[in-house]
């Protein structure tokens, strides 16, 4: 079994901004950038928090990150524009045109920015979070470096290009929507191959483009889109990562499809570059444009408390509301800690002795 | 087998058109409601189109349509609003909601638009077929009568809940997606039941929450949302499901989850009303305030030619683009006519019968 060492939060956070810091981002957006970073880590999402500071170490390692990156709007037409990030880090760019996405919302009801010239920018959902503390409803999606599949396909087409959108309520939490566009996160992958077990049928294909259950098989083949097989829906899915693509970076002159740049050193850099970095898709709309927001907040409430009353399948407690796992997550992890895997303690320690920066396991 | 007689697409509009002047819509309304159905007899959405009339008929019949809406903006913030369609045909009120979404997005950039008190309106990507034409990007939702169970539920409380959106081209034919947030249409469970073949697992619950390969089954539990199984995904289904749901209804004030009332004689109606008819959503956004327009189409095209170019599955002769298969459709039909089922050929001797509008099959 994995052992883990719990930190506390601000802890991580702090140790985060240093880091970035130390390669020369200003300590605003370092702050800024090591909030998006452990929120992620706070809303139970390992994969996406503390665990790839190691990745981002590695970019600005290798001079494919721009500490000091000038974000501007290269396009702009009232609720729309479109930004080029100047290689900064995904965790500024996107904040920053986020912000460009509620300010334009504050002004025209809803705002709508297309992002180029980026990289990874976090967990989706920290921008639809944004978004709710203005009474907006926030939609936040990107394009990722190819893994996935298009149905009939045996190649790796497109990314893990997820959507976000939350929805506020007035007496409950959020509820908060976040989901990959393929059948199951990489990292499912990588885990089963670690413990030598196989597979479902339907995640993966082989190089022929035939599903298989040996985890071994993705590295010639690819993962399959939400929905899996044509029989199951896969083509719902191939369709919901191509629209991730066209409105992330086919409309910002960000690279799409196959050609998008992994954020990994040991991943193949693409043959052809069609545009800049990656791209991110933001919007914000005024829930006042469309209702009174309290009357709107308590429909929201109704709404969860109706669907947590379904009953329930057979072997299962409960019907949950999308959001639920993260925010009770966040609960308990502001309050005990993070655990953090050991490997990637080994990491930070890595990290640490590279840079400087302070670190410390506290027992 | 079922035999089929094939109609001039022009003659098939004609007679709707005129079926609901019969039933009181002015000649303009009707023949824009017309239009949109055959829209989806015209790219091969059979179930969407003229076999549908009956149940418009049915709905007009027991006053549960209005033939002279009074559709209008009951709020309205720049680039947002909400829009009530007092009980018009739903083919009526999603055109004039569109258009009025697209109105803004010519004035603002981008336009929202959410709608209460509407009904069926035809296929989603009839909507954002429409925005191609004035080179914008339009987003189409609705919500629909209950027949998918949430994820570890064992009862329905949601929509089969379609997103379409569509991107342009400039040589191809534009990307059109649109695509039901359930694993499968309810259409394919009634085929397996009259044809008394099994489904496959993961389709369908049965009353205990248990996947069943009955098609009997949906009666008593009901669809899976798009991912099927929690390990293939189905919580993502049921995310997407739920925003459509929040985006159509509960932020316009239209009837959410378990409360849609049904369009169709046979099905229940639901115990509680929670708000005004169904819901719809529409956005509309200029391309042209994010790229150039033609720049933008080029990207499109690339992206079209580099996905068919992916090494097929073996097995499979090519990638398919979202909308191919549409596109086909309509380009065989337009020129070769629409085959109509006999089943549906004798609704229509039958509507034929009762409204008095004349209908001849031509041999």
């Amino acid at each position: 079994m994995a052992e883990y060492i719990t930190f506390d939060h601000t802890y991580l956070c702090d140790f985060t901004a240093k880091v970035f810091q130390h390669f020369g981002v200003s300590g605003d957006e370092a702050r800024l950038a090591a909030g998006v970073l452990s929120k992620a880590d706070l809303r139970g999402i390992d994969s996406h928090g503390i665990a790839r500071l190691r990745t981002y170490v590695d970019m600005f390692s290798i001079g494919r990150i721009n500490p000091r990156p000038n974000i501007r709007i290269v396009r702009d037409r009232k609720s729309l524009a479109t930004v080029d990030g100047d290689s900064g880090l995904g965790l500024v760019v996107g904040p920053r045109a986020n912000e460009i996405a509620m300010e334009k919302a504050s002004t025209y009801g809803s705002g709508w920015v297309s992002v180029c010239n980026t990289n990874h920018y976090g967990i989706a959902s920290y921008y639809s979070l944004q978004a709710l503390e203005r009474d907006m409803i926030g939609w936040s999606m990107t394009n990722t470096s190819r893994i996935v599949v298009p149905l009939w396909g045996a190649e790796r087409r497109l990314g893990t290009n997820p959507i976000a959108i939350a929805f506020p309520a007035l007496k409950n939490p959020p509820v908060v929507i976040d989901l990959s566009t393929s059948v199951v996160a990489f990292g499912k992958i990588e885990m089963a191959q670690r413990a030598g077990t196989q597979i479902p049928e339907g995640w993966i294909i082989d190089e022929n483009g035939n599903t298989s259950r040996d985890p071994k098989d993705i590295y010639k083949g690819g993962l399959l889109p939400l929905g899996s097989t044509r029989e199951m829906g896969g083509h719902k899915g191939y369709c919901l990562s191509a629209m991730v693509d066209m409105l992330t970076a086919v409309l910002s002159g960000a690279n799409w499809g196959p050609f998008v740049p992994p954020f990994a050193l040991f991943e193949e850099t693409p043959s052809r570059s069609v545009g800049k970095g990656i791209g991110h898709f933001f919007g914000a709309m005024e829930i006042e444009g469309f209702s009174d927001v309290t009357l709107f907040k308590k429909r929201v409430d109704d709404w969860i408390e109706v669907f947590r009353e379904t009953k329930p399948a057979s072997g299962h407690h409960a019907v949950l509301i999308p959001g639920d796992p993260e925010h009770e997550a966040e609960k308990i992890r502001s309050k005990y800690g993070i655990p953090v895997i050991e490997s990637v303690v080994n990491d930070l320690r890595e990290i640490s002795a590279k840079t400087g920066v302070h670190f410390e396991v506290k027992h």
